[in-house]
């Protein structure tokens, strides 16, 4: 239960932390897609869901520190628009919900900001969304072009150090999100037979999802093709011996995320050989599991990962040489090509808009701009009560196979007369979503088939 | 099946009637839900989509008809992408499919129109997202608050005269939609049932139209609140006695819709209150339909509906006086306060963005500002080939009863204190997707359970 003291205690923090200006939140508005009023389903954004609750269009939030005034800018519909809507809560309630006292016409907006910019400094986040960009350059008079490049970096930092750790409030609900999120699973894994279309089985897991009270948390990958990493689902026919891989996750009414990921086989069983790949992947995935604590760097866990992955492919001939040479040197991202996790709670990626350097680094320690690690969301130091994910991948990418063999690249480590025999084999991922925990973490949800056999098992029950 | 030459002759009689200028389309691009790379699923534009048939993000078109050049700009994935998304259809394929002989690179989009406009007028559509009207202003140099204003009127007509007459393989794709949208309601009488939520058989529905290889066509209203015309599947329980009424509508993998309304009871069996009323919204349905035919003023078949919507409401008790006279003074809009139809087509509301003035009316057939009136989309002369839907419907809804009882409004034709007794009773709508043929009409796909018998029989089948 999200109390209004929850709300309250949120922007008393971020104030405390700011101690001057204007904090101006915009709220997200409707989003056409092929004319402005046929509606892509409404996604508030979530630092606005975060300090005030509500969950509606075209509102804004602006706090201003120093007079300590905290106000909601909005219209209540009109009576005709009742006539087409039906009543609405009124704003007032949905402030006060959240213990915001003010409440303001959004025709109001525009000269509470003029006025207020010639006495503080107005921040605001990186927008995301070209309607926003527009809105927030009328507003502060600022070109269009230079909107995105002017967002406040103190209220970022402010912003990220607070979600980033996660209350029990939103760890109940991110653990609701899970739980749909595994009910989709268990239903793929039962249902993803031969026959079907990747697009068939992708509607009825969104199916779940909205059934669920909210929606798909992001687009499903439901894909034959997991050597893809951001591969959707497709209109191609499911067949017999595939492997299908399934990241998919269902966000909750209030917009906190699940995220996680299966690869099962089509056919009743695994193959021998997708057993022995899958057997490498979930042993990295329990590895890293098991290294979370607080205090870690998620960097190191991420290469520990890569250390187990490099061992399993070894023991299969794919990979040669030393284990530990091969990973500091980067040869595993043939294999694995992004990163082990990402910070999650009520974004998919938590926080993905307000950008890696804040979110998943800090000001000493930068991304790598090297292939792999620059794909890694996440990379610094863990603290209790983060939540992110845990996914490593075995992917056995064609173009990429092709691409290094040809350059000779890695061939101290790479086997590749032995991995090109896999360039039709696909690729594997498995991930869980897990809180950090005072000594270490704990996988959230109710447990969902990860081993060979429960795999098989929930297939065939 | 689309060949080349369908759209190669779709720009061939554009060039025909726009005769000189730089036709400029955007495609449109993904958009992000809570954050710039958390998409929506992708909608091309529509026109885009009817002159190129290319259904990927981040494409520009050009006809430069004068010199008789047509042009898809875009970008090819770099071989790093390929890794993350594996290999895709190269553009300059796609642009063959529809007979389009030259891609360029995006980088060139920008000095081409820089050229262009220097020997001719840029003509481009009415835009409809943020996005694109930031793209047109800096490619046209225009400012922002500009774009919109200056779209072309001469472009808009011609593709407007061009989109409303449907070809035989347009017909036959819609028909597609509509047959997966009468699934989607079947499977809705079946199972809206009480116990469950809007939401969980919204879902299913959805993944009905996923699974038919498109997606939704609209947001979909599943609601026992029918009364408000727009209202959304919520996570209200369904109970025994409800009415319920879909508005659903399925879009094809090439992006052509479907959009049908059932209403029926949550229970075995309607009511005999709900059976009267939803009798008279079905009698107005079939009488608007015998009446379409090439020639007829769709607002006269508005009107006809109207009429006999108000007969049988008089004939119930709930109005009274002359009939004819009630329509023409509007006092029918108490219960029918939305218009009769709308055109079908790559959109619901088949080419919403160009503006109704130019889709729904002409320039001597203005759309009235007449409560009810107001609110029809179409009004102008029916052709051979328009596909348009055919929906009347009563609405009981209780703020606008309250208001027009408190204002003494249409006495001499409402009986307020009978129509007090329905302020609970929701609403019903009943509607079918219809092309217009030579001598009449004829309602596309599949037969689906229409009549109180019909729709008893398939609930409880």
């Amino acid at each position: 239960m999200f109390t209004k003291e929850i709300y309250i205690a949120r922007r008393n923090h971020l104030k405390s932390t700011l101690k001057s200006g204007i904090l101006l939140f915009p709220g997200n508005g409707e989003m056409g897609m092929n004319c402005k009023d046929n509606w892509y389903p409404f996604r508030q954004d979530s630092t606005f869901l975060y300090y005030t609750g509500v969950n509606i269009p075209d509102v804004y939030f602006v706090i201003d520190v120093e007079k300590d005034e905290e106000i909601l800018f909005g219209n209540n519909p009109t009576p005709e628009e009742i006539v087409w809507i039906g009543a609405t809560t009124p704003l007032e309630e949905l402030a006060a919900k959240a213990g915001i006292k003010k409440v303001k016409p959004l025709s109001e907006l525009a000269n509470y900001i003029k006025n207020g910019k010639q006495q503080a400094k107005v921040h605001y986040l990186p927008p995301y969304r070209s309607e926003t960009t527009i809105q927030l350059s009328e507003l502060l008079d600022v070109p269009v072009q230079e909107v995105a490049g002017a967002f406040s970096v103190a209220l970022t930092k402010a912003i990220v150090a607070q979600r980033e750790i996660k209350i029990t409030e939103e760890v109940q609900e991110i653990t609701k999100a899970v739980n749909i999120t595994a009910e989709m699973h268990t239903y793929a894994i039962k249902n993803g037979n031969a026959g079907k279309t990747e697009k068939q089985i992708a509607g009825d897991l969104q199916a779940i999802a909205i059934g669920g009270g909210g929606n798909i948390s992001f687009p499903i990958i439901l894909t034959t093709n997991g050597q893809y990493l951001h591969n959707h689902a497709t209109e191609n026919l499911i067949k017999e011996g595939d492997l299908v891989l399934c990241d998919c996750g269902a966000e909750t009414g209030m917009g906190y995320a699940g995220d996680m990921t299966r690869t099962f086989p089509a056919s009743e069983r695994f193959t021998t050989l997708q057993k022995e790949v899958y057997t490498i992947v979930l042993n990295a995935h329990n590895s890293a599991i098991d290294a979370l604590k607080p205090g870690i760097l998620f960097r190191d866990v991420h290469l520990l990962a890569a250390t187990k992955l490099v061992e399993g492919l070894k023991g299969m001939g794919l990979m040669k040489g030393n284990v530990e040479e091969a990973v500091a040197k980067g040869a595993h991202t043939l294999f694995f090509q992004c990163g082990l996790g990402h910070m999650m709670g009520l974004d998919v990626h938590d926080m993905e808009n307000l950008g890696e350097p804040y979110v998943g680094y800090t000001d000493t320690l930068k991304k790598s701009t090297e292939f792999g690690l620059k794909s890694l969301r996440l990379g610094k130091a863990l603290k209790e009560n983060f939540v992110i994910t845990v996914e490593p991948g075995i992917y056995f990418n064609p173009f990429l196979i092709d691409a290094w063999k040809a350059q000779g690249k890695y061939t101290d480590f790479v086997n590749y007369e032995e991995v090109e025999k896999f360039k039709n084999f696909g690729g594997i991922r498995v991930e869980e979503d897990i809180l950090i925990t005072k000594e270490g973490s704990q996988i959230l949800g109710n447990p969902l088939a990860k081993t060979v056999a429960d795999i098989e098992e929930l297939k065939n029950a």
